[in-house]
């Protein structure tokens, strides 16, 4: 990134334009997403794959704590990167939200209402004084009524994407490429999660271990999100020649 | 722009006049207009066109989720330029407007009252402090009460504009310069389109893709919305000469 | 305008009194008037006159839309100068200021009430922090019961002040001195749109075109605001020789 | 004034106390009194006498708009010096607090019980954050229950003056001396006119007009407030030789 | 006092802590106290004495407007030194003190209590941001219940301090040091008139003048507030040898 | 640290990210938990231990004051690092919300529960402006339900984090590589107790004096926390040769 | 202290964090204690002793106004140092907490209980923006139910510190080593009273006088506060050879 003074006088305070137009508090919360590791999400025929690397600060953490995959309703998962108390601010809302939205209306939030609520409230902290933006990305991904699966980004300016595939974090450029290559032959959830587990390995300077890794899935038939087990992570991993063989794999 | 410390002194903090009367947070987020890519819109004696292009972050990236225009209500639409998320919450706004009045007075809000009530709302966040201008522009285009059609622009600082015409944007000059040059002839809804598309045309280095575009038009007799589906824009890009070669008109 | 590091010092933030007692703000909200097109009004025997200059972006524009003369009641007229955002809100601020008095005393408020109305709101903007002052001049213009023509003219300091003809706006200075060259022999309404339209023409480098501009009358007999069809200005404007022989008179 | 590094440190944002323990933006309102016109008071046995001079901006200015002394309640006037939009603001709060205190209490109030009320207001926006100083006095005038013929003047401090005549605003000295030299010998109203005619000649270049003049009377029997009219100006500048002769005495 | 940029920086905007444990701001205050005129009070077993010099800024200027000593309750009185506006502030609230007090609880207030709930308020806005000290200092002056004198000084932190005679404002050294020779014959109210006069003779550059002084005693067995007139003062002066000659002791 | 002027822009006033994507105050609360004496946590088996160290500022405080060691509830413990101010408040906060879920729902707070609705607390503190970050760590201890003993760490940016064994606090590395190298024989709680204290001698400079330490446990049968007494921790420090030699056993 | 242009960055406005995880304005704040006069307490098995020094402004000041120490309820006692004010503040909070504690539950507070509510109200201030730290500590000595001594100390970071005989504000190091010295001797209360004054002999250039001194003890069988005369406490002065030769003891 540029670095000089010029800059420095518009990305102090409350968050203001530059000079050529850009909110540099919101570009630097995209620095924050990118210092985390990476999340992949996949968008296939029969449902949406989330998976999500994460970094264990001793091997005493508790694996499962580093949660970067969460069940937002019985058909919505998200997984997030970037600053980890940001993202769980949101993911709560997020549940708050299709909690609300059930109780209102009597049936599920789709997946594309939700993700616009959340990010209404992301631009609003670009906006108005007195806050500083959210440092983090989520992947929300939802199969809808009738059974279509569907899959959004939301990132730190408040705008909602939708995608077929995306990786979000660290080394992001890494894993698109290899969602990208890789896309085209996807048919089942299966091959969803070995993609998604080739492009996290890609942002991963060797093979990767099951301890930070955590997946899931939304079933397009039953509408129902389903965490994987570590070990069937590991199995995934093993299968696909992607673990990293000092790996601990008998960790609890 | 001119880039002086007598300048900066002027274009921190709140939103406040430079000693030659200017409003830099205001042509700031002018400057965030024209970082988008284009919109154009135009008025016809069938109706009202709107067209916009956007870009791609990747081919995986859903292009209908990159929607630069929106429905407002049956009779109302807008496009969109700049800062993405800043405009999704004025185009909520129109949706809500467009209801409550519907639901107040029985009847369809004209395209002028709605045009005005945004503009209202966007000055206020150039004069009161802690917020920031919005950094986009809206083309709001409306068949009125009596089969009128009409087209209108909202700008950073809050000023409504009624065009026969314009484009704003990414090389809104270039598009303008065009739209200027053909609007003589225009008849019909279809001709609105191909100069729309040739607008658009003149901010593209090359010639344009259907993946990234969206268009749309309100017709005058059915005052009725209608968004036009990827592949008649392609078919229309490809019948005016305008289709980049190395684009893949299959997509999706 | 002088421009040292001593002012700098009083011009920032809050408005706040410089050591010889000046308000920069304001005095760059008045910068600020000076940036737009010039507006004019005058007071006859027969009622009172208000006209305006304004500047159209691309010869696409709705000439109309360039609005710098509005209705604020059937007896009331308002001319603007400066930044046009601003403008219209006190317009707004105006025209329901006209109705709630109306509503409450059962009669029509007199041009003086309102004026003070309207101008105790741009000086709060002026003492109470958060927010900038308004950065436009207003030209109020009424016909009192009785039968009385008033003008007024509000600056954005918040002072109101009464005038037989002023101008405001860029080249104010030389359209004023037009008007007190010409006032003396005023009787009728037409003198006083003949003048103008000639004050207005001491602005502009060359002759006039009817596009951008827009006047309007307020009778004193039936105390009724009237605007002048862009025909009938172009009629004036060839009458008294004050047409630009290069405008296109048959525009829309 | 002094003007160096040391001092601007404690002038700017919010009203704080320098080291020497002055408050530098009270200190610059009162400046910002004295770059407006003179206003003096003159308290005889017989009455009160409130004089004031004005600047025209053009001689089609209506000099009534010009108005520096306004009568508060019936027995109670107002004089104004400096900003003038802030002096409205003061005068409409003493307009208002008139009559409230006389639907309160069923009986005018004094005098020293308004000015009070308005310095206590005065003050708080030299304390408290969010605002800034007054930049203007007030001469308080009026005849209180009884006959007594009371002056007093309202300064930025927020500090209350009683007189027995008084000059504020610009060239304050010239007038208040001619003040001290005259005052001995007054006993009646007429007296007091002459004295204060004299103490703003004082403070003008060259003989006076009566144009931007204005004046009023609260005398002691009646305890009513009357402003002079124009013409009756004139007649006194005439009387006393204080008229300057290239003046325009036959202005409507 | 010293003046270097380390001290400039802790004692701008709210009032916070200096590196060695000072509250610059309070401290300024305390200078604002010393620009004023000095004002005494002194305990005797008879009663208590308060006196006050003032300047008048002409000799038009109303003496008694120059009110430096208050009536706060039929038992209380207050003088003031300082910044006269703030002043004003805290004898109001004393006043309306005094008088809650006396509603609620049937009895006057006594000295003590009616002190310390002003130094809470003062207190309070050197702690609390958005304001600035007062720049006053009060003593507060009694006869309670049992016939008690008693003397309170208020100064600029909030704190209280209890006197046996006490002098505050411009050279109150010199004053204090005249008091602390005199103080132990004291036995009578006139014998503390006699010092109190002397005591503000030593702050003043030759001899007295009665016109801007002011003077109250607070009777031990009547317990009644009474304040001397100007005659009184005078005679008061002439007998002690400290009228000023060229004094107009005959002025109103 | 780095410290250069690059980084000084983005740490001051309200939390704002870097370019780089950091938010350097809260970066400077974890140094705050750094700045103070470690505590340690372990699960094992048979329930939760706690130990920390604390600092004695004169031999005549009264050592069980320095409580880093605090009930929640009957179930739960809460040690602390860092600024003790700061814990005190989140720890009260952990009580009431124990008591306030036990209160609504009739059952006693689960561990993740209780953890996350604190962190939500300490995000919310780092991200809207108005307030710096909790500048310390807190480990929450519990055995939920069904005998389940959990171990969480809060860290000042708002995040959970779910342990087997941690160490937050001064010289935090070398305690928590002493609990990686010694977790793994851990059975019985007071296996936990003795590598506690182990982990803590890793960041003393010499052996341990019993003092200004704490220590409790959960027992994962009876769910009930247990602080233990001073001469019990002495016993075990002896016990295991941690004492210090000189420390005075015999303290009440 | 040190003081490097380093360090400025972080000890305005708002309470931050330094990047080695200071809190400058509370380290201040512990400055403005011991800028004040000391004050000590000491816990015996009779019950608790509170002395503390205070400074006369003149020999005029009333000796008892220099209160140091402050009863808060029959059984409970504080004494005070640093900033005055800011310590009065905190000494009405706590008789206000102990009435409302006893209203409530019928008991009297515990001087635990009472002092975390007072440590809690100052946290509040050292984290949340617009106000600055309190400049005080507070000894607060008390009886509890059963007759149990019990002696705290706030500071001004809001921590709660128990103590068995302490000393804070000027030359505190002096005081607190006599106090560690002299106190394991201690059985009676009048021990503890000597070795007080003797603790406050050591922070005092020479011998102590009576005039500024107070003193009070909460007998353990009473659980009552009582304050000693000054004459008590010149007898002990004198008992114990600490008293000034020049001192005045037949001071009223």
């Amino acid at each position: 990134m540029m670095q000089n003074s010029q800059q420095q006088a518009y990305d102090r305070g409350i968050t203001i334009f530059s000079p050529d137009g850009r909110l540099y508090q919101v570009e630097y919360a995209r620095e924050a997403v990118k210092r985390g590791t990476a999340a992949v999400g996949i968008r296939t025929p029969e449902g949406v794959v989330l998976a999500a690397d994460g970094r264990l600060r001793s091997e005493l953490q508790v694996a499962e704590s580093v949660e970067k995959i969460h069940k937002a309703d019985d058909h919505l998962g998200v997984a997030t990167a970037g600053h980890a108390a940001d993202a769980r601010r949101l993911v709560d809302m997020a549940r708050r939200r299709a909690q609300v939205e059930k109780l209102r209306y009597g049936e599920a939030v789709d997946t594309e209402t939700l993700t616009k609520a959340i990010t209404d409230n992301i631009q609003e902290f670009t906006q108005t004084g007195g806050a500083r933006p959210f440092g983090c990305a989520l992947l929300i991904a939802g199969v809808d009524d009738g059974g279509e699966p569907r899959l959004f980004e939301t990132d730190p300016s408040g705008t909602p994407y939708e995608w077929k595939a995306v990786a979000v974090g660290g080394n992001q450029r890494e894993a698109q490429d290899r969602l990208e290559e890789g896309y085209d032959d996807l048919q089942t959830v299966d091959d969803g999660l070995r993609l998604a587990f080739e492009a996290l390995a890609a942002t991963a300077d060797g093979d990767l271990t099951p301890e930070g890794m955590s997946a899931a899935t939304i079933d397009a038939e039953t509408a129902t999100f389903e965490a994987l087990e570590r070990s069937e992570i590991g199995a995934h991993l093993d299968e696909h020649g992607l673990l990293d063989e000092g790996s601990e794999s008998d960790e609890e």
